[in-house]
């Protein structure tokens, strides 16, 4: 939801766009894809990318990525929980600078939430401040590459209505951390989903598995 | 050459190393594969991991991936040379970090070379300063991770130098950008390799094309 909002903000803002995908073995790959190629289709962005980094899974530590650890219902916790995947959008970033070098692109657009979200250090704006460091200190850097992150410091329910105004097609982002079919309605993610659109007055086109309220 | 004596830093000074080899559709894939193999038998790490970045290559931009684009010969030039892969080490070490915090290993070692080389931004101390900022505040970090970079204002024959006192098996490492038999002798990377055992009056074990001056 955060990315589809974000692609839709980035599309507003320049004249052409490229989207980058990465399958890195998280539980909902294919339904994350499908939506991929679905904003493809809607957005037609000039060029557009997968990747496969499944070792980010094959390693494990990550609820996300390997089946053996349990993703747990949402319990208000403040910890980072374990659908953290280890530095995940380091490796996003940085395959996204490598590609952006040779296509030229000027600017890097990221769907992170720092507060409203699940706590992941690597959404947090000081990351990506740094980051821009890491990038302009080693890049080539004949032209300058913008890490932009738009919804950072917006609340969960200002992403759907800012996303509702940009007319993003919310059928095709998927946030649930377990399943490919019918969203959970339980976990951390579709939680704070589910929150979000009560809380704008709007309803989610997606599907979710009988008995959550919506 | 410098990863191998900057793995025989690592093995001298942790009690446990792990090693961590990338293939990216360089040229010389198999003959890096091959050297890591043997350095695996050699070193005997508590672990070992090969990934693969086919997208540093498909992507293009470099002339160590893309086969369209010539590898020249050494030239003496200043500039960033199209050997330069896009943010290759970013990548690198991204990876190696997301590993690193699922093995919980507290040191990350990189043999990048600063004023010797061929001039690549991402070896450059001022980056690996940045990326080490990237990673305390995007890495989960319940232990710290630091970055190592033990010869990366080393002169290359002090390099050789280095490895020779600590016995590193120059056999099993491989600089040229072109060949995976047989050193070229006149890339960058051969030019740079064969001048640094030449100062350091040692003999290079590998081997080179046909009437290449040792």
């Amino acid at each position: 939801m955060d990315s589809l909002v974000t692609a839709a903000i980035a599309v507003r803002d320049n004249d052409k766009v490229c989207f980058l995908h990465v399958n890195y073995g998280q539980r909902t790959k294919d339904k994350e894809l499908e939506c991929f190629n679905n904003l493809c289709a809607h957005y037609h962005p000039e060029k557009s990318l997968v990747i496969d980094m499944p070792w980010l899974g094959n390693i494990g530590g990550s609820a996300l990525t390997d089946q053996t650890i349990e993703v747990k219902d949402h319990n208000g916790s403040l910890q980072i929980p374990q659908t953290y995947v280890p530095f995940r959008n380091a490796n996003f970033i940085a395959a996204a600078v490598s590609w952006a070098e040779v296509i030229r692109a000027y600017r890097i657009y990221i769907g992170a939430v720092e507060e409203d979200s699940s706590g992941y250090p690597d959404c947090r704006d000081i990351f990506y401040m740094s980051m821009q460091k890491t990038i302009d200190t080693g890049a080539k850097n004949d032209f300058n590459i913008k890490l932009v992150t738009p919804v950072i410091h917006l609340k969960k329910k200002e992403i759907v209505k800012l996303g509702l105004e940009l007319n993003a097609p919310f059928e095709y982002s998927w946030s649930c951390y377990k399943n490919n079919y019918q969203a959970c309605g339980v976990c951390d993610s579709c939680h704070l989903r589910l929150k979000a659109f009560r809380e704008a007055g709007a309803t989610d086109p997606i599907s979710y598995v009988e008995g959550i309220i919506l």
